[in-house]
């Protein structure tokens, strides 16, 4: 089994994690590798050697293998900067593709470009090949594609097109305020309390502009109520939900919503819609991401 | 000069930093020291040698020398915890104090208690003192004091209590959102640029919820559109202090609003509170303070 070789490579290659599918000749994931050499961690030069780390296993040393990678690794600070394509606009203008030259000869990478809109600013790198692999399979759809993460995107489809997309920190801001701030101190672990998540949704979604102080609280619930951790946790993650879910009503409001992301993140913006009274279906991601570099890769390849 | 001994020591002891006062016989102060000496940095049992480096200098070996301290020095992780007075409540409850034991036989430290509200949950250490010392200059006073900072308080007070509060954590979050948030790499230095400050103050005030992709969009707009790091830093400040005002606006809507706080962040409110149509007055801090830290010494020595 360790001699099978990749007909070519798939990489979603992000700001912390890389990771790397090997497919074989039928078009099938035969190996699945990944990483934390994240785009923000890694120099210029840096990134061939973390590349060829993961993937040189499935390297035939007597051809080109190709690799096609999305993500965080076009930006500015990455490998090469990939061009934005502005929208409204096609997921993957393959005619935007970059190649990352390398000084092993035994790969070629081509690098799948971001997307960006004008008013209001807003950009992507690897949403829009989760949105064009999705769109294989639903090459109809007319609707919003919400992808939860650090930067959660939505983003409205129509007729194969990017229309427009709205990004919210929503998760950065969980991470720096349950790790960097006073908030630490009543926040430990990764408990879950689903009634503090939906009490949090709910206050968040009722007083967005309340919500500085609805962190505020949360602490001093804990000293004054000993409010436990995964309540606290939970209640942190609602409140910024709520939040976004009440500045992003344009979009799921009129729309049956398709999410795109982890297991647990899609789990909790489905039920934190449903309270809301959204609708919404999951979508899974791996799916949706080797599907999108697929495309690129048959249509590299189709000659 | 360097032999005027104290006759007594004021001192707020927060966080982050600890503040002194030498005060002579006639109640003047004759000299200030500061130390970043706060409580978030100390264990238990170096609170006291905290104390003696910044004060020892003004102590008189031949008699005991009383120290007054308000803050964060009496919380759970402080030097020693000090009871929460329940709102509503006077500022300062002279019944109250907590006395620090010390080794050292030539200070007396008092300590003066927090105040906390139930529902919603609420807590202050350091504000309720101001607010003391603020009354002591205007006993009738009827209305809204804000004390901006890392944790703002805006506090309704009337007849020499203080009837409820609220706490948004709007500078704690400017702090970690321009540090260790992806607008790190947009906001470098400390520059300001004021048109920029009003924008964001206008957009988070009109739609609060829409903060979390604002503040992504800052980050666009800087990869995009070049926006500058003063730019940004003002903006990020405008949005989330424009939240801030939506939220508060049970306070400063119906009443002509205090400000007390650093001259920076009290001019910053006050603009602000100018746009959006609240009206306001400022108070400067350190009377503020001295005010409260010397009515809590003249009754402890009253008799």
């Amino acid at each position: 089994m360790n001699d099978i070789k990749a007909t070519w490579i798939a990489a979603d290659w992000g700001t912390s994690h890389m990771r790397a599918w090997a497919i074989d000749e039928s078009g099938k994931v035969f190996a699945y590798s990944e990483s934390i050499e994240g785009m923000k961690d890694l120099q210029q030069n840096e990134f061939e050697p973390a590349l060829l780390r993961l993937i040189e296993k499935w390297i035939d040393d007597k051809r080109v293998t190709p690799v096609v990678a999305c993500g965080m690794v076009g930006a500015r600070q990455g490998w090469v900067e990939t061009p934005y394509q502005k929208t409204p606009c096609v997921p993957i203008n393959k005619n935007q593709l970059t190649v990352a030259t390398t000084k092993d000869t035994r790969i070629k990478v081509t690098l799948v470009p971001g997307v960006m809109q004008h008013e209001p600013a807003d950009i992507m790198r690897g949403e829009e090949t989760q949105i064009a692999g999705f769109l294989k399979f639903n090459p109809d759809f007319d609707g919003v594609v919400c992808l939860p993460g650090t930067h959660v995107k939505w983003v409205k489809v129509s007729k194969g097109m990017i229309k427009n997309l709205t990004t919210f920190m929503t998760g950065e801001l969980f991470g720096v305020i349950s790790s960097n701030t006073l908030l630490s101190h009543s926040i430990k672990g990764d408990g879950w309390h689903q009634k503090s998540f939906e009490k949090g949704l709910i206050k968040g979604f009722e007083s967005p502009s309340l919500i500085t102080s609805e962190l505020f609280s949360l602490r001093a619930e804990s000293i004054l109520n000993g409010l436990d951790s995964d309540s606290a946790r939970a209640r942190l993650s609602g409140l910024l939900l709520g939040v976004e879910l009440h500045g992003a009503q344009n979009y799921w409001t009129r729309n049956k919503v398709t999410l795109i992301g982890s297991e647990i993140l899609t789990k909790n913006y489905q039920s934190a819609l449903e309270l809301v009274g959204g609708e919404c279906k999951l979508f899974n991601i791996e799916s949706a991401t080797l599907a999108g570099l697929s495309s690129v890769y048959k249509d590299l390849h189709s000659d």
